[in-house]
């Protein structure tokens, strides 16, 4: 696909497979071929990564994470080094969080209001205030092309009276993002709003209705892949999935693992981030077409092999499943250097065959037989 | 330079200038431009990166460790797998060194005898014995292209009574060495000897001539960078480099800083090896042609500037001292992936320049001024 110099934010819808689509975000920065999977770069750099790699494996866009930047280096200092995409010297476009779920799950001694959320920093104890306003303007600051709402992700399980609250107050804090994001922002940059709701149809209803009315230019789906387990993300998906306009980008926060994301793209879902590839390749397990696998493993200590042949990378291909082996057992760095490189390089080949796949009205059977291969 | 294909070791001197010289070494695997720097690669690996860009920053040949690779994976399995350029994706030459020096300072338990070492594993506790024979059995096993005689690395300060009698037994060793490696070589491998008799010129007169009459393919000195200091280590170099055939190749083993290079260079060596680039790169550390630099350091954290942009290599380009400062406090693996891939590019254009200068004679005046810079 060639990418068109555009100056506005939009999307289109190219082909549908059930309710599986494929399409094109296109950003100033560039196109970001749909369903896609971006790799997370926390901390202004993807794990293990340079990043003319990253984009040679065929990702579109990377995310980056408002929490861990504002507080090193800091929204200011990378603004005053020209924005994040110059800072980590990667050109194409960024998605940036909004910093809600890493308050929530890395900082001390935080403390929520309306307002917003005080917090001391994990690193040193500094501490940090940030609402919606604040949220957005850090957004604003490091120069991410799609930006998200700020919410609080509602912890699971809860009841549904803890569900509603804490949709409520997202819903609020999301139109004072947007109102916030109006006077901020660059030309082309987008935002996107949160669905929250837990696992209960009503709220999820409600809270899309209301994001809906604010015109977000896409929206996420926050909430899953917090311990509610694979079934009922996909029951949850399935309905929240219908409430969301089908002419709006749709991401899924965080998901997952392959199965995961196939099973979300099967609800019609069309952007996905995990850490998993990056963390898994640290650990020394494979993301491959065969599966899953430990390289740490006493069988691949004399595996001749390469990792996997079928994906277009030099760590699939020209290193050896031994080697590899050797490489985690010796805690030698190119270990994880070359599986970060191979998950990352084959979740890209995987998004790139479930777009083919679609494109092709054979999403189903394509599907069918990943799980048969995987699930045995 | 283009490398032509041979079946047979040589080494010829392109020009001299002053004792300083360049020249070629010619291999079955690829021509060495000397004087070289050859990356260190210990356990299979030059740490933290890809095999190909080690190439790409100009170096010929990179150095094996016999002392790790024969602890893990272990030599017999290299050689089921296939070798160790095929292991590790390097295809260029590979010079192996004895395992001596590593035996003496990493393992637990050794004892020497006249037949040659006992020592236990300082990974596991098992125990080996390596001998010259079971030494050079090694590296012909690994297949290196370059090897080492099996000596002992003398301490230092020692006695004269300590460094005749060290040396002595490495020269029977070096003899031992040679009819092993006669036995056991493929065409096209070479064989290096290495003078030993500490800071004794008489000594390292013997020895030099001891190992001349064993006619080796090339003749390293041995027994240097292990706490004499530059100014002995140069004071020594001057006289033991006059002891050696002009028309072999001469390698100063482990060493060093790029001065050290320099005095080197300038007595008429002609190779080297120095984990320095890689582990210093690992904790933050650069080597420019401004000097060294530490990146970890705060002046960095608002310098824009790219590292060296004298340098042909991605990581010392295209990235800001300030982003590199932040991978540093940050932790980040691709701090030490940038910072060893842009050591090793300035060690590969540092001795481009070096036989350059000497091509042209102007290496005294090239010496001064950058001592006359660095020495500040």
């Amino acid at each position: 696909m060639t990418s068109t110099t555009t100056e506005k934010f939009s999307f289109s819808l190219h082909s549908t497979d059930g309710k599986a689509r494929t399409g094109v975000v296109r950003t100033p920065r560039g196109d970001i071929r749909t369903p896609a999977f971006m790799p997370v770069g926390t901390a202004a750099t993807v794990k293990a990564m340079y990043p003319e790699q990253v984009r040679q494996t065929g990702a579109d866009i990377i995310l980056g994470n408002t929490y861990h930047l504002m507080l090193r280096p800091g929204a200011e200092q990378v603004a005053s080094f020209g924005g994040l995409h110059k800072f980590m010297n990667w050109h194409g476009p960024i998605l940036t969080d909004s910093g809600g779920f890493q308050v929530m799950s890395l900082s001390k001694l935080r403390k929520i209001t309306e307002q917003g959320v005080t917090f001391q920093s994990h690193i040193d104890g500094t501490k940090f205030e940030v609402s919606p306003e604040r949220s957005i303007e850090i957004q604003c600051l490091l120069g991410a092309d799609i930006q998200m709402a700020f919410d609080e992700c509602t912890p699971y399980p809860c009841t549904k009276k803890e569900a509603d609250d804490s949709m409520q107050l997202s819903m609020r804090w999301a139109k004072r993002s947007m109102e916030s994001f109006e006077n901020n922002s660059a030309k082309g940059q987008a935002l996107f709003g949160i669905v929250q709701g837990s696992v209960f149809e009503d709220l999820r209803q409600q809270s899309a209705q209301a994001l809906r009315e604010l015109d977000f230019h896409g929206y996420a789906i926050g909430g899953l892949a917090v311990g509610e387990g694979h079934e009922m993300m996909v029951k949850t998906l399935r309905y929240t999935a219908d409430f969301l306009p089908t002419d709006k980008p749709r991401y899924l926060m965080g998901v997952g693992t392959p199965l995961d994301i196939l099973a979300a793209v099967e609800q019609g879902i069309d952007m996905f981030d995990c850490v998993m590839p990056t963390r898994s390749g640290r650990h020394g397990q494979a993301f491959t077409w065969e599966g899953k696998m430990n390289l740490g493993n006493a069988r691949f200590r004399d595996d001749l092999a390469p990792l996997d042949e079928r994906v277009d990378c030099s760590a699939s291909r020209d290193y050896s499943r031994a080697y590899l082996h050797h490489l985690f057992k010796s805690k030698e760095m190119l270990g994880s250097m070359l599986l970060s490189w191979a998950n990352i390089a084959f979740y890209q080949d995987f998004m790139k065959e479930v777009r083919a796949e679609i494109a092709q009205n054979r999403f189903e059977a394509f599907a069918a037989d990943i799980r048969q291969r995987w699930e045995k």
